[in-house]
C-alpha cells in the first residue's frame, strides 16, 4: 500500500478489522493464561545473531546526525521475537515466575526481497513457556490447541496445521548411516515446496546418497497421519534408533493431546522440520489449503537451551507464532476480508444551528457515558450535509435532539431510514 | 530497564497496567468517533525532513548485509506520528472521508541523549483531524477536552493543559514592532522551564532589545487564566493588531467550549508555543503538577499545511499527543504505579495425578469457554505446589474438579483462603 517496498499500510476500514483480529488474538491467549510482554524495536547485534544465524537480513539503526560524544551500541531491529524473548528472560531471571507463559504481539522487520507473504515489517504474535531445566510435553500440544482455536474463530478459511519432532527425521537419518542429517534435514523439509523428485536429486547430489537410501529417506518423509497410526508406519520402515524412538514418543503424546481437536486441521507431517537450527523436538507450521504455494502462516517448536547464550541456566522452552500481516495481507489480495464503516462511531448527534450547540453537546455527552462512540457534528450546516457524512463514513445512526423546549429526541437508523423517538437515557441500537 | 540506554521494557506486572492504559485511551478515542491507523516504523528520509526540522535525531536503517542488486530506499524511523499522518492523508486522499479523524497509537524513534523523560524509543498516543480547505474551531476545543478524560480515568495526579494560540504572541510580538517574531516566540515558550529572568535577558541578548521592550514581551507570556479574562488582560497591554485580536478570538472559543470542564485543570497561558514551527494556531502543551520540571506529557496543537510537502491540495489539520511512555516511565520511577498480578489468569486448575488429566482438561476448557482465563497445572505433582504456583503467580482462585466419581468442583479463594463447592457451569469470582 506505502510506496515503500515492503512496507504494508491499511485503510481504516482494513485497520478495524485488523483491530478486532489482534483483540481477539490477545483474548485467547490470556484465556490459556498467557502474559504479555514487549521488548524495544532494537537489541544489540551481537544478541540477534547469538543463536548462529547469519544470514538474516537485519536492519541496522544508526542516527542521521551522529556525534562523537555520545557512543552508540550496534544495534539491529529484531527479526522474530523469539530472540529477544530469550534475552529478556535472560535479563529479568530473577523477576519471572517459572514455568513463564508470555505472548507478544509486535512488528518484527527482515530486510528481506519483498514478495508476496513475505513483508519487511510485518507484525507476529507469539507464545512461548519456558522454564527451567526441564519442560513438560504438555505445553508442546497447547500450542497447536491455541492456535486452533484463534485460527478457527479469525475465519481465515480452512488451514491445517502440521506437526511433527526433529528426533524423529534425525535418529532415523542416523540410524539410515547418513553423515550429515542435518543437512538431510533441510532437504526434506522442502518436500511440500519442491515435490518429490526435487528432494530425491537434491539428497543424491548434494549429499551424495545412493539413490536406494534417498528414496529411504523419503518414504519417512512422506509420513502423514491425522492418528496414531504414524508410529506404525515409521517402525515398518525398519530402521532402530533411541534418537528416533524417542521422537515418536514426543509427538504420540502431542498428537494424542490433541485428539479432542478435528482430526483435519491437526496432523502428523513428518517431512516438516522448519529453518531454524534451534529446534531440538517439536516443530509446527500451519498452511492456508486454499493457497498451498503461499508460505507457512503459523510455525513454531521446542528449543532446549534458545537462552544459553545469555544465562548460565539450562532454560528449555516451546514457542508458535502466528503470522498475522502475512495471513490479514493474503485475505486482503485475493478480497475476501469482508470490512464494514470507516470508523467505530455509532451515532453522529446532528447539529443544523450554532444556536442548538449546546444541547447537541449534552446529548453527545450522555451517550458517550453510556458507552456509545459518538460523534457531534462539528460545525452547523445543512442536515442532508450532516446525513450523508454519517452515511459515506458509515455510522449506522443519526440523532436528532429537541432543538425546541418540550421537544423530543429521535433517532434514524441509516441503513432502514426508520426515524424513531427515543430517550438517550435508555436507548440501545437493538430496540 | 534493558542494558541499551533510552529504549525501555517492563515485567509482566507493569505491562498489565499499560496494556490497560492502552485499552483505556483506545476506548476514549473510539468513544468520540476517532478511527484507528497505524503507520510503518518507515519513512523515507525526505518525507521525515519536509516539515524543514533537520535537528531531528533521526535513525536511519540500513540492511546489514546489503546486496547490490535490491536498491533500497533511504528509510528512517519516524520521530513522531503527525508527520507520517501527513504522508498517509496524502497519499490515501481519494479513499478517506473528511473531516478525517483518527487515532494512532505507536512507537517512535528519537536519537536523543537519554535523560529523564526523554527515551530513544517510546510510545505515543495521537488524535488528529484533518478536513479539506477548512477546519472547524470545534475540533481545537475537542483535543483538550479528550486529554482531560483520559488523564482523569488514568489517574496519574494532579495535571494542567495549557492553552495558547500563536497568533497571540506572534501578532502581539509584531505589533510591538519586533523584527524576528519567531525566535522571540522561541525564548518566551522556555519561561516555565528558564524563569523571568533568563527570559528578559534572553530577549536582550539574542534579539538586540531594549529591556522596556523585553519586559513588554514577558508581560504576554506571563498571562495565564482558567477564563476569558486573558482577553482584558492582553487588551490592558495596548497592542493593535489584526492577527493579535484573531488569535484572541479563537482561543477565546476554545477556552469558552472547554468551560463545562473543572477550571484547574485547563487553563489559558500565553506564553506557550511549542517547539515546532509547523504550529499556527491553537497550541497545547500538559504538564504533572507534581514533577514541575518534568517535560510536558501532552501536546500538540493546529497546522494550516502540513500535508502541503506531498499533495497540492490545503489540508488544515489539528492534533494532541499523549507521551504514553514519558508518563508511564516516570509512575514507575516514583514508585507510584500500582500493579497487581503477574499474569491474566483467574483460575488454576489443580492436577495432582496423571489419570486425572481429562477430568481437569474438560473442567478447564468449560471455565474458559465461560470467559475465564484458565491454566491447567501442566504436570501432575504436589497440591501444595500447585498452590504455591498460583500464589506467586498471583492467581485468585484454585480449582479443584472431582477427582472421583460422584465427586463435586470446590474452588477456593487464595485470598481468603475459603474453599467451597463450585459449579464450572455457574460459577462466578463474585459469590
Amino acid at each position: 500500500m506505502t510506496k515503500i517496498s515492503g512496507f504494508l499500510e491499511w485503510l481504516p476500514e482494513q485497520r478495524m478489522v485488523e483491530l478486532r483480529w489482534i483483540d481477539e488474538i490477545r483474548r485467547v491467549f490470556e484465556s490459556y493464561g498467557f502474559c504479555s510482554i514487549e521488548t524495544p524495536s532494537v537489541e544489540e547485534i551481537e544478541v540477534l545473531l547469538a543463536k548462529g544465524e547469519t544470514d538474516k537480513e537485519i536492519y541496522v539503526i544508526n542516527r542521521l546526525q551522529a556525534d562523537d560524544d555520545i557512543s552508540d551500541a550496534r544495534l539491529g531491529l529484531h527479526y522474530d521475537l523469539t530472540v529477544p524473548l530469550a534475552r529478556y528472560v535472560a535479563e529479568h531471571f530473577n523477576d519471572l515466575v517459572f514455568p513463564f507463559k508470555r505472548y507478544q504481539i509486535q512488528r518484527a522487520w527482515r530486510g528481506e526481497r519483498p514478495q508476496e507473504g513475505r513483508y519487511r515489517e510485518f507484525r507476529q504474535c507469539d507464545i512461548d513457556v519456558i522454564n527451567i531445566d526441564r519442560l513438560p510435553l504438555q505445553f508442546d500440544a497447547e500450542m497447536p490447541a491455541i492456535m486452533y482455536d484463534i485460527l478457527s474463530r479469525l475465519q481465515v478459511g480452512d488451514f491445517q496445521i502440521r506437526v511433527s519432532n526433529r528426533k524423529i527425521l534425525e535418529g532415523y537419518f542416523r540410524g539410515l548411516g547418513i553423515d550429515d542429517p542435518v543437512s538431510a534435514i533441510r532437504i526434506v523439509d522442502k518436500l511440500d515446496k519442491i515435490g518429490e523428485d526435487r528432494v530425491l536429486s537434491e539428497l543424491q547430489s548434494s549429499l551424495n546418497l545412493p539413490r536406494e537410501l534417498a528414496l529411504r529417506c523419503l518414504a519417512l518423509a512422506k509420513i502423514r497421519t491425522t492418528d496414531l497410526s504414524f508410529i506404525d508406519q515409521v517402525q515398518a520402515l525398519g530402521i532402530k534408533s533411541n534418537l528416533l524412538n524417542k521422537g515418536l514418543e514426543e509427538l504420540a503424546f502431542v498428537i494424542d493431546a490433541l485428539s479432542s481437536l478435528p482430526g483435519g486441521p491437526i496432523l502428523a507431517d513428518l517431512s516438516i522440520a522448519r529453518g531454524f537450527d534451534y529446534y531440538t523436538g517439536t516443530v509446527y507450521e500451519c498452511k492456508m489449503l486454499e493457497f498451498p504455494t503461499y508460505p507457512s502462516i503459523c510455525s513454531g517448536g521446542r528449543y532446549e537451551n534458545l537462552a544459553g547464550a545469555f544465562i548460565n541456566r539450562k532454560l528449555p522452552g516451546v514457542g508458535i507464532s502466528l503470522g498475522l500481516t502475512r495471513i490479514f495481507a493474503k485475505l486482503v489480495a485475493e478480497k475476501r476480508l469482508k470490512t464494514g464503516s470507516k470508523c467505530p462511531t455509532q451515532v453522529l448527534v446532528i447539529f443544523p444551528r450554532a444556536e442548538q450547540r449546546e444541547e447537541a453537546v449534552r446529548t453527545a455527552k450522555m451517550l458517550r457515558e453510556r458507552g456509545f462512540n459518538v460523534e457531534m457534528y462539528h460545525i452547523p450546516g445543512k442536515i442532508a450535509q450532516q446525513l450523508r457524512y454519517a452515511s459515506r463514513k458509515g455510522i449506522p445512526y443519526a440523532w436528532f435532539p429537541p432543538f425546541e423546549d418540550g421537544g423530543v429526541h429521535e433517532v434514524k437508523d441509516m441503513a432502514t431510514e426508520m426515524q424513531v423517538v427515543a430517550d438517550p437515557m435508555t436507548w440501545s441500537p437493538m430496540e
